[in-house]
């Protein structure tokens, strides 16, 4: 198993991408990582880092990728432009066959755009597109599409809802996912003319469909998959971020307003620290590109070491437990 | 200025938009209140309340309403034909200028239905909508719509815009609120078709339009208005109060693992208490439709006395203010 892990993609520099590789080979040993970026700088990165564990520095391979796409620029120009941009260096790996994966904290939508350009689609697939994983009470929810489609019709609905449920079966172990659709209300009458369509192809389909959540259902973690349109999904994913970042301000504000407070939070902050980790994405590994004739995984701009390393880990899986086997096969059996 | 209160809409009961009402009487002299819902047990609910506060008692009546719309019932059947609902009895004092406004926390598709049946649209509106305040790091933002309108065209969304800053203007005393369009990236070629055309409109109208906010910026308060249709407004409302739910259990479960952690809480509670305050809708007074011939405020199933006391103020200040009478100018200025 070898996996590509894009240094040059974050916000944050090369740093964190490389301890993340050095992490995940440190806990698994029949990985190999390749690091795609500027040779001279990695290689120069590795020696100090890992110059004196031999046992690590040998699963570690640099492939020269010296061009970045930068988070603003449009994904479609930039991949038809940039040859040498890390993911679609690594893409063309997987291509070729020399790695299984590729692992990009960058710009989502030129990582998806270079996935397709270089790989295809997967036999059947309309649209591929990209699920995250949300922390929720119980386990987490996988939800699909969080923004690489933004106007769709119901078809790439229970397209998504398929390969999302082959993805949750084989990852989580879950023998019938519950897929929910994301509307707003329970009924099947309330949502929009796309939801309401869906809904019947949902009804009508062989999945384990459980109706329609709301957008209060989405942490309470009663389905394994939720379905909706990647503007709608893109809009939740990042109004719960922003509601998690602007809450935890509100909060240590209110702290640090008096004495008793600040003493409090020195007791409690463990409590905290755990609470923080529940609810981190970078415990969840990133999040897959599906659809694409191989295996990609985005990972948050902001990404550190422990979020590589787990995306690591889920590509992994995805390429052991043969995701997009299974998802061919599914997406098969509903045309017929 | 005499407002009615549904004192049967929420999933609490009546007591608490009685004393809801109540408390809005009692820090408001210029104020009465009519209640609505069955005479019999709100005349005998007030004897226990106020019946030694004489002051109180003589700006409260009772209006007999003896029909409940179920959060579950369908809104259009069910203002067809319960005609003797809280709301539709509510919007029927409107229409007679027996009262000014109408505060629920019922079925908001009911209250939403009942209002246009009774009062109709404004002149120059298409849609009537649903906005409501979203607590942020700065001032509270206005978001539109939050549900009214599941499909919608970009001049539904322009009109949107229009309502919300009139009301913004007038109730937050800015001169020209800040609009920005929710989407999935800060770019103009951002967006689903309808939020890029919808972008043209803004981009191309007098309104201090500052272009696309994504769904981390709802919570930073550098807009004063955020629109959206009804099916995304409802999606980030809703999830935001799932997060903020989940996350507060996840935070107890961690807290009551160890002794010291809850000591710890013990001496922040406080802190906690404000923080919980800072993010409460209830502090915010509801949702007030726009674009009805009228005022009604949607309040959430669950309100406290507080959140219906918010929305008994915001709908006094709306009527005084007179906030209609601005959006029907305009719109005037944007229909030529």
């Amino acid at each position: 198993m070898r996996i590509a892990v894009d240094t040059m993609g974050g916000d944050l520099g090369s740093e964190l991408p490389v301890r993340g590789a050095i992490g995940a080979l440190d806990k698994r040993d029949s990985l190999e990582i390749v690091l795609l970026g500027p040779s001279d700088l990695l290689e120069q990165q590795l020696d100090g880092v890992v110059g004196n564990k031999p046992e690590i520095r040998k699963r570690l391979q640099v492939v020269h990728a010296p061009e970045i796409i930068g988070m603003d620029e449009s994904p479609v120009e930039a991949v038809r432009k940039k040859k040498d941009a890390t993911v679609m260096v690594g893409f063309e790996l997987v291509r070729r066959k020399k790695v299984d994966a590729v692992i990009s904290a960058g710009n989502s939508g030129a990582t998806m755009a270079a996935a397709i350009r270089k790989l295809g689609r997967l036999k059947g697939v309309s649209r591929p597109g990209i699920a995250s994983f949300f922390p929720t009470l119980k386990k987490p929810v996988m939800l699909m599409d969080i923004g690489a489609n933004v106007d769709c019709r119901s078809q790439h609905l229970l397209q998504f809802a398929v390969m999302a449920a082959s993805c949750s079966r084989l990852l989580h172990g879950i023998d019938r996912p519950r897929v929910g659709l994301l509307s707003i209300g329970e009924e099947a009458s309330k949502g929009n003319a796309l939801v309401k369509k869906t809904h019947e192809l949902l009804t009508a389909s062989s999945l384990n469909f459980c109706g329609n959540v709301e957008g209060s259902d989405v942490y309470k973690g009663n389905v394994d998959v939720i379905i909706c349109d990647g503007f709608v999904g893109n809009v939740a994913l990042k109004t719960s971020e922003g509601l998690a970042d602007a809450a935890m301000q509100m909060l240590k504000d209110e702290i640090s307003q008096t004495w008793r407070a600040k003493i409090g939070y020195l007791l409690i902050r463990k409590a905290f620290a755990k609470f923080r980790q529940r609810i981190d994405y970078a415990e969840y590994g990133g999040a897959p590109l599906l659809g694409i004739n191989g295996t990609g995984i985005i990972c948050h701009g902001t990404s550190d070491a422990l979020a590589i390393q787990n995306a690591v880990f889920v590509a992994a899986d995805m390429v052991d437990n043969k995701v997009n086997d299974a998802i061919i096969r599914a997406l098969f059996e509903y045309s017929g």
